[in-house]
């Protein structure tokens, strides 16, 4: 609930238009899963007026939560009191270099409409996720985003050159000059990447631009398991290298599931499925007839290649609409995981066989960029009525991350820690890491203001 | 000089052939700029060995100086008292895994051992620099070493999926699995990637690998100016994208030394001199054909392709010998600069106006990664008597680095900060930054016994 003493002493320094109306639409993430609190929500207008903000925080111990385009997964933008502090208004693009292949934006900026930029001086931002459309680049960075195109261009971790950061006392520091080699001492850069807004509020970066593709191939591979799909993986990174941008994996179920949604007929029948697709920089490369006859030479007949745009746009929806297709299973428990690529089927094998033994009758919708060795593992437990599961999520996580650690994998692939995760930390990084993890923060945020009750585990 | 006592000490724990007999010719680095000094130098066996010593030297407060190839050009490999850790013993390839596109080795490992394995496996690992036959890859990762392949591929530290590291207490931390996608915390691995030893000892790593180039087109062009290679850049980046691996730039002079030195005439006459290389993971791809069509499109006509394997290495040999080529000239001053790519000409000019103007006479040679912005700057003042020189560099780096900081640049590309720059690191990162820094060595580090003077400026 607003706090109106604070509310008014804000206002001694932040224009009508910087402090949020409705901030309540600012309190539940996108997909309705966490609520939060906060005395105030400001939009500031400039990095300046961030300055401002945050130094008036910290001058009287306020607690901030950043926040972006607030589509996040693990409820890290969601705020626990004080003040919210959401950057959709410090959106420009300031700067796009093409000698450099650089592009500077501002934390705010959508994600499509960085897109957009890079397209319009001829060149290719790639960072390509299904809330591209409302995500802003400052949460891609803080959660060190990834999404469809990592396999070729990396995680937003990759994309960045530099960044304008205000500490949590106020201060700017400003590192935002097109560097592709620079070697200055410790990397702070990438601490700040995927801090998730714990040790200061990014406020605008440089990014990695790309050729745009001219070519594409896009293709949909039935396999029989999941070892198939790895085969054809490393026959596809051996043949077509870098030209390889997406291979996504569903399950039959994830498929029949999408197909229904999508009203689209499923393109093939098979035990998995694999949607992959080439690019090439350059023009009038014969893709199609290269993956066509490799498919073929290497016994991937039971294949599929799209044969106009519409015919790709089909197959693309088909593994999008995936999320939104498991909506009407009801409330699910979702994980992002990543194992090695080598033991993926491993992994699904004696996770699904584990979770069928401790929850008879789950149901698992299994999906995701195979080619990253990330999943989306989704169960869902039938006749248990809607948020009631979340009664079974701790239950049904231990089983998962057991599995996801034993098979040398990460709890957190590309959705990040938030408030979610944080608790498991301590399974998956020594004490000595989360130690120094704290020193980072305590150096930073002596006071503990930044977006607490996020990524730490509770003290 | 040797410590007897603590030899003996050593060699309760460590076998003979750990202890380095002449523990001299690891006191100065390789090009004979540094000379150091240990009390004792040894060359472990294994990492468990490698935690025996740590935690030894970390009981005893002994000062630590890791070591690899001791090729680095900043001193940051050459001891200042205590115990020299020599990893070079530590070398074994442990996994080449296809399917994760990934290769774990050991510190001690040699750049080229390392290419040569992935090849083995039929993939690439693309990190390429003069020392390759003999540094090692636990300096090019504490270094983020650079070199020919960074366009393309970026930087080691773009290169390192996971990392295994014995803190300066002696405990070992190791996160070698092939994972594409991770965000569980605070990215520590950054943090030790180009730390030079001051944050703990890597003792293995986990690399990305690479389809393997099947084609390769070679050019040398002639420009009139830095703004035309740059030009130049931009148009082969816009054209072949990826495709383009290699973009290093040679003065008139630097070529003219190069050309002498290697008996071989130079290509072309021209102010300025670009090698370019495309490669391609496909076969058959006629990149020459392209190549040749576009550089003459668009005026590039003073250019040269390579016409056979034997051709390409003669070029490559010009690029490669300007290094060895500047000995007759005596002692220089070196610098491992990057600006902007679109900033390059600019400080170029600028920067040689103001060395003339200071050092009447000077003489410059100029040559470097222009794709990554990043230039070698070597200084030389005719009739100064070689060492001499070195009474100068305070001065000439004045000028030299000035230039760079007010074109947004960095006073270290890829060489690292080592004992000769980190009294300029104030003047690059903001009293925040080497806080924070401190912070984290403090952490690690409480007792200092990692490569003290090396990149941290003195307190």
């Amino acid at each position: 609930m607003p706090d109106h003493a604070l509310l008014h002493k804000l206002s001694a320094f932040l224009s009508p238009h910087e402090i949020a109306a409705d901030a309540e639409a600012l309190l539940t993430d996108q997909r309705r899963r966490y609520t939060g609190e906060a005395a105030a929500a400001v939009l500031p207008d400039s990095v300046a007026q961030v300055q401002r903000i945050v130094r008036f925080c910290a001058e009287h111990r306020i607690p901030i939560t950043p926040q972006g385009g607030n589509t996040g997964l693990c409820g890290g933008a969601v705020p626990q009191g004080g003040v919210l502090l959401n950057l959709s208004r410090l959106n420009r693009i300031r700067l796009v270099e093409v000698a450099d292949n650089a592009i500077t934006v501002e934390a705010g900026a959508v994600l499509q409409t960085v897109q957009q930029a890079a397209a319009a001086a001829g060149r290719l931002f790639p960072l390509s996720l299904a809330s591209e459309g409302s995500c802003q680049i400052g949460g891609n960075i803080a959660t060190n985003a990834g999404g469809l195109n990592v396999l070729r261009y990396g995680s937003m971790r990759d994309l960045v050159l530099g960044l304008e950061v205000v500490l949590p006392d106020g201060e700017l520091v400003s590192h935002l000059a097109p560097l592709h080699k620079n070697t200055t001492g410790y990397d702070l850069r990438h601490l700040f990447i995927g801090s998730e807004g714990t040790l200061g509020v990014i406020t605008a970066a440089t990014l990695k631009l790309f050729a745009r593709p001219q070519s594409t191939a896009t293709a949909w591979v039935g396999v029989d398991s999941i070892e198939a799909a790895v085969a054809l993986l490393t026959l596809m990174q051996g043949q077509f290298a870098e030209r390889l941008c997406s291979f996504e994996l569903l399950s039959a179920w994830a498929l029949e599931l999408s197909a229904r949604y999508s009203g689209t007929p499923a393109p093939l029948a098979a035990e998995w499925h694999v949607l992959l697709e080439l690019n090439d920089s350059l023009p009038a490369q014969d893709l199609d007839g290269s993956l066509a006859e490799c498919l073929m030479q290497n016994g991937f007949d039971n294949a599929v290649l799209a044969q106009s745009g519409s015919e790709r746009q089909m197959l693309w929806r088909l593994r999008e609409n995936v999320s939104a297709a498991q909506r009407d299973l009801g409330a699910s428990i979702k994980h992002d995981i990543a194992v090695p690529i080598a033991r993926v089927a491993e992994w699904v094998r004696q996770t699904g066989a584990a979770l069928e033994a401790a929850f008879p009758g789950i149901q698992i919708v299994v999906f995701g960029h195979l080619g990253d060795g990330s999943l989306h593992y989704n169960t869902f437990l039938p006749g248990v009525l809607d948020q009631e599961v979340y009664r079974y999520e701790a239950a049904v996580n231990e089983v998962v991350y057991r599995h996801t650690l034993a098979c040398e994998g990460t709890i957190a692939a590309e959705h990040g820690i938030g408030q979610v995760k944080n608790h498991w930390l301590p399974q998956v990084r020594t004490p000595a890491e989360i130690a120094l993890m704290r020193a980072v923060k305590a150096q930073l945020d002596p006071h503990q203001l930044m977006n607490p009750g996020k990524l730490l585990p509770p003290m």
